[in-house]
């Protein structure tokens, strides 16, 4: 067996890096599910150093060669050295991506930092090819890949049922060739997270590197900081909400501690929705459309929602529409993805890998027709 | 083998009829695809009596013992007498259903009608059960069935391509034991036909009993009357249009001789709809709503659309919301059906088998939670 | 629409015939499911005229247009004249199948004749690309198709449920584009029936043109002709047989009208098969292989069995062994078809299409293998 | 969280063993693929305590919890502590499995060692439901599950590519809800490995705990040991035997240092196997039987192979036909496994994911069927 040479992953020049960056480099911060790095390495051995940490919801992680799922384990707080792989023939380049499992966390101590490689001294870091697309996927707890691991019966809210790995998003990303950004987050919603708090919707952390993480350690990563959009300019944003905004309507009130207020969404009597509630949902999904066209002035953004039943079409095309004319704005267009079945569910009554893999089945037709990909 | 009896199928009283009927009952005219008869009989044989008319485009049945399709044939203009089985065990009741393929048709001379059936004299018709559910199915060519039948490379525009046999409609009625009448006609919109022939549109047809049979012998069956909504009120109407309107948009200008006047659907120099053309159609979609709401007060009305690309779906939908916001009308939804793909096409570039499988699985679904069913 | 110019079959040079055939040529016997004619023609409309007669099980047929399944039905005892195709692109070459359903039958009165083809005067009889592969396929009621259509339920022993259209042979056949033929028949055996019938063995028919096809009328057919092997040399035999043999251990003893005796294959106490009733089995496959090799000395054998479970499996290679042994002909082989499921079932218990379609599947992979197709 | 209790493997009484077990239970080791320890526990976290040692291949080990897969890891030689599960609702029982995903191997520092399990403290070992079937897997590298991970175009051989995670045989036993015993290793056959080696043969280590495993270190763990088949009686012995067999048959020759031999098996100019070579791989066929007989009376033994095509099936079964008749034995079977195809392969040519699905499919209908399950 050959020495290993290290090398911090910021001075590795033949990189590609998945997910969204904040100003930190070395370490480098995985921030999001999905987020990882990629090289193609001639040698026999590669190792990956790690620092995490995490407090009751622990880090997890993947890992490919060549594009196929190697590994997949729980990284408890600590420094860690993997072996992502050892002993391959020397000459032939392996393409290597080492990725987030868990979705990005309010927690301050949650944390993945990835400080450098280490490759056997017969090989090196080769260019990595370039990803001509590039998709940012904007979700909850379905593009956070909740319920992708774990039995059917399960119903605990753990990280470990959470992944990239098998996630319709990751999986229409590598179809297409694209690179991608995930932006996701468990039970919350464009207007308000599914038992009401308000606090919980998308756009109020769209537009900060990774605004779910909080508390001083996240912010000296950079999470907080605003995000630079114009660092990675997506062909098609791609968003999967509503899911808990339609649940919210469901579910008893919340009582709002930062403004001593109570929030519900209401029904009707006749299992309608609220047209007032209804269309402060449309008034976020509005603002939200707004908010991502300002930063993405060429991307196509396709609202992509169904996967765990789809009534709130009516109310999402509403406000598309209101939107639309009240900009004229046409690069926007709206696709229901297939539903999960009985056969197709995973754990707590999410997505499965058959569903994810159905949803980006009908995800990667649709791109390549409305992008001529 | 036992003796045959017949009877007109007007004395029948243990029949089931499906499809829109008009005034005449004997013989009975089959109008549409789908429309059909039938019997759960004892006996060892039983036999069908027709009679068939047609020119360019000819007539196609098929039938099914038992839930399983059996037969399919042309039927050239004349009288007929076709066994439906022979020899069968005689107390074994056998539900078997005979039904036209071909849509309804423009033409004068195309007909079908039944005269009566033949029942071995060690048979009787026993009560057909009752079909709890009730869909009334609106569409173009997907509903149609064209090109569910033929190779992918077939491109004629001919009857025996159509069908009710191989059909999402079908297939979707069947699984949710609903009785169901389809009411479509390949290239028409719900505003214009794919050519941009205003005169194409669903809704100006819709009242009468089978409005695209025109002449004087249509009419002598009934089909320019009114039709009586109150005979037959559904628990859901699909609206399965829009493929043509959108396709339009990309057709030559169209000369109407009834007018002398030249129609044409545009498009945007960047692709986009035209928004005073995208808003006529919207306005045909408010208008036709308003018709189907109507005729049909209590049903609920799932525009259900996308089996050959879901271009539209920002113009249904906003045309949807804005009769929404306009009657308060909430009873309403809308659902995309999986798109046709490469391995799923029939002829000449319609869904095949597989393709109306797929759509039928994804409408069942959807049907049985928004109804309850 | 052009005028229609008639062809006795025997005229045209430019036809494709499907299946064995005997002396007979004017009008042409159809006497095998799957014997069939197939040509290719320019011209708007196709028809074809047939006489069929039948007694209890009467005659069905089925055709299809550029490969695709049009249409499917019974003829009862008649004159017919079937229009395949009217209307259609007169220049666009046409390739149009008509084939019988029904397996060759016992009973003198059923039969299939061809007369003739009649086509439109603006088109003409273009040359039929040829079948470079050949395969003979013998078996049983599988390969007869039976239960391929028809209800779960049904049970009833009926000609309707019998095919060629959906059918592993014709799929594989079809998927291979080689020129098949069938022999078989439901409930036959290669060394007795189901029900223990001595009588009931494929040998005892193979070297006769159609030897299941008894009486005058069928005599006069040449169906008890010797067959001419070398009038078509297939590439391989599959041998589809031992399922009846097999089931004829656990029934009951038969009376041989014939002979006055009473034969019953019998089982041990623990469940295993008599020996000296296996060898019984053996030997008449060894004396089958023998057979067929003494008629097609260059094809490769192979047996094909499993799709009503395979427990036949140890006796049937044993036997292969012995004959190999033997004769030291090494070009025959054994591959296990993959058995039929609870959800590929079609009607009384036989494969239904998806079954079909996984024996075509795996029956494909085989031949291109062994074959190098 | 609560404080967590270490118990030596050996003190649990509540635990399932899979795989075979020699004489050391303190620490455990876990011999083979799929070898591994199952425990129901409440608590809120689990530990499993271990040790490891390698050299070229590192060992694999995954794990599931309410038999969903949850990780899969490499473990190089160390000693480590890793958490199962963390902060589950701690009065719900969890099924936890922790396995091997490398096959046995011949490397002496190759070790997996299982200590001990540490358990919250608001937590105990419930009973393992007991598994009422028991079924012994004999084979080769498909049993390894070698290419079951990977990419299509690696073909390096490395212990990553290996698993009891993705297998047939594990699938086939969870289910069936069966114990499971896997013995199998890569390139090995029933008479001679895949290169001519003749030392690799299964027959030759069968009767040790898990003869695969040389030198001192593994001697020590009772690897070498005669292995105490009446600790654990299969009710059926599947062996998947005789792809490396044929394999030999088109490699060169293979010089043995062991005795100064050179070995070939040898194929006749037509392509068909050399008799005598032929005979020798019936002969430790024979031998295999006999010897697998002599230690599992009671069980039914399945020879179930092809799933990197069949070639040997006349072979195989000509043994088997040759030891029954030799020995009276009916009490074994043949069954042919689907093949892999295109769209089925793992990596270098082994089957993948999807094919272990479709042979688990097949496999579980057939045991069902003869085991009357």
């Amino acid at each position: 067996m050959s020495d290993l040479m290290y090398s911090d992953i910021s001075e590795i020049k033949n990189i590609k890096i998945f997910g969204r960056l904040g100003k930190q480099r070395q370490p480098l911060p995985l921030l999001f599910n999905g987020s990882g790095i990629e090289v193609v390495v001639t040698g026999s051995d590669l190792w990956i150093d790690l620092e995490t940490d995490s407090d009751f919801h622990e880090m997890w992680v993947a890992y490919e060669i060549n594009g196929a799922f190697m590994g997949r384990q729980m990284l408890l707080p600590g420094e860690y050295r993997i072996c992502l792989f050892r002993n391959m023939e020397p000459s032939t380049p392996k393409r290597v991506r080492f990725y987030r499992e868990l979705q990005a966390m309010g927690d301050d101590r949650c944390k993945l930092l990835v400080k450098g490689l280490e490759i056997s001294d017969n090989g090196c870091f080769m260019e990595v090819p370039k990803y001509e697309r590039k998709i940012e996927f904007i979700g909850d707890s379905i593009t956070s890949g909740e319920g992708s691991y774990g039995a059917f019966e399960d119903v605990d809210w753990l990280a470990m049922y959470m992944s990239a790995s098998v996630n319709y998003a990751t999986m229409t990303a590598k179809e297409l060739e694209a690179d991608y950004h995930l932006i996701s987050q468990g039970g919350w919603g464009v207007c308000c997270g599914w038992d009401n708090d308000p606090r919980h919707n998308l756009p109020s952390i769209y537009e900060r590197v990774c605004g779910f993480s909080e508390g001083p350690s996240n912010e000296a990563l950079g999470c907080q900081d605003p995000y630079d959009f114009e660092s990675w300019q997506p062909d098609v944003v791609v968003v999967n909400l509503g899911t808990n905004d339609i649940t919210s309507f469901s579910q008893p009130p919340f009582f709002n501690p930062d403004d001593g207020k109570t929030y519900k969404m209401r029904k009707n009597d006749d299992g309608s929705l609220n047209r007032e509630d209804e269309l402060k949902v449309e008034e976020a999904i509005i603002n939200f459309l707004t908010m991502i066209r300002k930063h993405n002035p060429k991307a196509h953004i396709a609202w992509c929602y169904g996967m765990l039943f789809c009534d709130l079409n009516m109310t999402i095309t509403e406000a598309m529409s209101t939107y639309r004319e009240k900009t004229g704005d046409t690069n926007i267009s709206f696709f229901q993805l297939p539903d999960t079945t009985q056969e197709t569910y995973g754990s707590h009554m999410h997505p499965g890998r058959k569903s994810h893999e159905n949803g980006s089945k009908a995800l990667v037709q649709y791109l390549r027709t409305i992008m001529n990909w």
